[in-house]
C-alpha cells in the first residue's frame, strides 16, 4: 500500500531500522514500532540498554566461534568434554539441539553461517581458515558435519568435508533418515529415499 | 525446545527484549539476535539509535493524538482539510488507508488502540476524555468512526458513538458491504448479509 502520509522522521527511521530484521516486513515493521512508542515504552528501553550491551560485551569464542562474554566459552573450557571429537554447526541453535540429544560428548565450531553461492556468502564468509586451523590442532581426530539437510547446508558439508579430507581428518556426516517416532505415512518421500538408500543391517 | 546451553547474559538479554515484539516468538527472537550480532551490525547499532530517538523526540499531537515532532502535526494544521469533520481511526495505518481513498476531506483523532474488554484495555486506555474534548471543540459537527469492523472495533466504535451522541454530536459510521472489485461468489457470508442489511435504492 502506498504511505499517503508522511510518518514523522525519527517514526519513518525506526521503521525502516526495525525492518532490517529477518522475516519483518514494512507492516509488521510498523507495528512493531507502534507497539513500543505507544504501549510499551519500558520495552523500547529494554532493547535499546539490551542491543547496546549485546554490541560491546559479546565477542566471539576463541576456539568454537560461539557468542560468549569470556575469551573462551564454558563448553570449550570444559575438561570433560571429549576433544578428540569436532561438530560443526551452522548457528548456536543447532548446537543447542545437539546437546539436547545428550548423544555428543565432543567439542564444537560454530560456522556462524553458511555457504550460500546464490546468496553471496562463500568461504570468507562462514570463515574456512579459522575452521581449518581449529581443526588440525592436533587433538580432533574425528569431524562431525552437522550443518542442514538443506541446499546450502549441503553445499556447505560438501566444501568443508573436502578440505578438512585434504588434511588428513577423518571426516563424518550426521545420518539422513525417517526421523524417530514418525509415522512412515507423514515423511516426506525425499527423506524415505534417504533412509532407503542408506538403510542399515 | 528446551535451552541446554545457557547463553550468555547479554545474549540473553537481547532475546528476552525482541520477544516483547509483537509476532516475535522466541524462535524469532533469537534469529534476530544472531542476525543483528553477527550479519548486521551496522543494523544493530541503527536499531539503538532509532530507539532512541523516537522515544526522545516523538510526542502525540496535540489536536489528533498521532505521533508528531510538531506540537501540532502537519494534516492538522493545514487549513485546506474541512474541520468541521472529524474522524477516529485506531491506528496511523489506518489513517493512512483512508487518506489513501481520497474520499475524505476532514480532520482525524487516531485513538492509538481500541476497547479490549478481554484484553484489558478500557476506556481510560483510548483516553476516551480526551476524544471527548476535541470533538467537542465547537467546529466539528460530525464524527465519522472508522474503527475496524473487528469484535473489539465494534465495541470502541458503540461505546465512542454513545458518548459521543449524548454530547448532541452526529455521529456516523464507516459504511459495511462487499469490497469494490470483489466477485460475490468469494465474500464471506458476513459481509453478504450486512450488504444485504444496509442495501440502498
Ligand atoms: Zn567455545
Ligand atoms: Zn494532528
Amino acid at each position: 500500500m502506498d504511505q499517503e502520509l508522511a510518518d514523522p522522521a525519527p517514526l519513518a527511521a525506526l521503521i525502516g531500522a526495525l525492518r532490517r530484521l529477518p522475516g519483518v516486513g514494512v507492516k509488521s515493521a510498523r507495528r512493531m514500532a507502534y507497539h513500543l512508542l505507544q504501549h510499551d515504552q519500558p520495552g523500547a528501553i529494554a532493547l535499546t540498554q539490551a542491543l547496546a550491551q549485546a554490541l560491546t560485551e559479546l565477542r566471539h569464542c576463541e576456539r568454537c566461534n560461539t557468542f560468549s562474554v569470556e575469551p573462551i566459552c564454558a563448553l570449550c573450557a570444559d575438561p570433560r568434554r571429549d576433544a578428540t571429537q569436532l561438530c560443526i554447526v551452522e548457528t548456536p541453535a543447532d548446537q543447542n539441539v545437539i546437546e539436547a540429544s545428550h548423544g555428543y560428548r565432543g567439542l564444537y565450531y560454530i560456522l556462524m553461517g553458511r555457504l550460500s553461492p546464490l546468496g553471496g556468502a562463500g568461504a570468507e564468509e562462514i570463515g574456512l581458515a579459522r575452521v581449518l586451523e581449529r581443526a588440525a590442532d592436533g587433538v580432533v581426530r574425528e569431524v562431525i558435519l552437522a550443518t542442514s539437510f538443506t541446499a546450502e547446508g549441503d553445499v556447505t558439508a560438501h566444501y568443508l568435508g573436502d578440505a578438512l579430507r585434504a588434511r588428513g581428518l577423518t571426516v563424518t556426516r550426521l545420518a539422513r533418515g525417517v526421523p524417530a517416532g514418525s509415522e512412515l505415512e507423514y515423511v516426506d518421500a525425499g527423506t524415505v529415499a534417504w533412509a532407503l538408500a542408506e538403510r542399515r543391517s
